[in-house]
């Protein structure tokens, strides 16, 4: 779920980047616009879709939420995702809990730990017509968007989920 | 976090039987009526407070949501909870995801499986004064009501956290 979030929209990116500076020559990765470049407001109030947790190098734990067109989709078994739908996972730090722990009387407690970053997918069968209609974006915990190198990793790796390039499933 | 959500309230259940049926001199575990007895409407559609998961006997991933009062009290840190706080944890098995783990090309990522169980706790500080102002249910994926012998344990071990019997921290 993590790593796949991103922002390789190669087709459009280089129609925009052509259609911005027609004259610069930039076609080459430092030039390449990213679709959802800032934070989306209310994100945090949103519904909850599901949870996820990464092993390994990302050793994440998820919360999935979904804007209300995203909800409404999910909830009705709508595929594809129609436009404005709008999912955004939020990553923290998967770590024990000390205070559980003592209380259970052994380690076996994990929360959510310091946030590391949130990513966003946004439906726009038009705008993002070159990476399956889903605008991507990952932002750092400081706010910042994440790099070129993370960001076109996102469609390739969403292109492989087997329902309209979203992997999380509705948690009931 | 699974196993403490409650409806141990022995005094006022006494006193409740005693108000209810004082012929029946029914004092017992079997006549304890619990406080939160009916799953409470529109609990799926409230705001996320965190994640959690457990380990061992419960194999648990959690989604732990707040009705409008208590998302209020987390985000101004206001302690004890206001009364018509009402938490809410959604529990589901903690599975691999085999599609993710496909994509990911090594098993290491999990997901909320099939639910479990959703444990209330309703800050009311009248009615449930003789445990620390929280009602507790515990309801079993047919929607019963969890059995005396759980129910028990809720309070004991909430009242072992360090913030107005609430375990869970809000996750920003």
């Amino acid at each position: 779920m993590k790593l796949s979030f991103s922002l390789i929209v190669v087709l459009t990116v280089v129609g925009l980047v052509a259609h911005m500076a027609p004259a610069s020559g930039q076609t080459g990765e430092g030039a390449a616009p990213v679709f959802v470049t800032k934070i989306l407001p209310g994100y945090r109030d949103w519904k909850l879709i599901s949870v996820a947790h990464e092993e390994g190098n990302l050793n994440s734990f998820s919360a999935v939420l979904g804007n209300d067109v995203a909800i409404k989709a999910y909830r009705e078994r709508k595929l594809p995702f129609p436009d404005g739908s709008i999912i955004a996972a939020l990553h923290y730090r998967f770590v024990p809990s000390e205070e559980n722990n003592k209380v259970f009387g052994q380690p076996q407690s994990f929360v959510a730990g310091d946030p590391t970053n949130i990513q966003f997918m946004v439906k726009d069968s038009g705008k993002y017509a070159s990476t399956g209609g889903w605008g991507f974006g990952h932002f750092n915990q400081d706010g910042s968007l994440g790099g070129d190198a993370l960001l076109k990793t996102c469609s390739p790796c969403h292109a492989k989920a087997s329902r309209d390039f979203v992997f999380t499933r509705y948690a009931p």
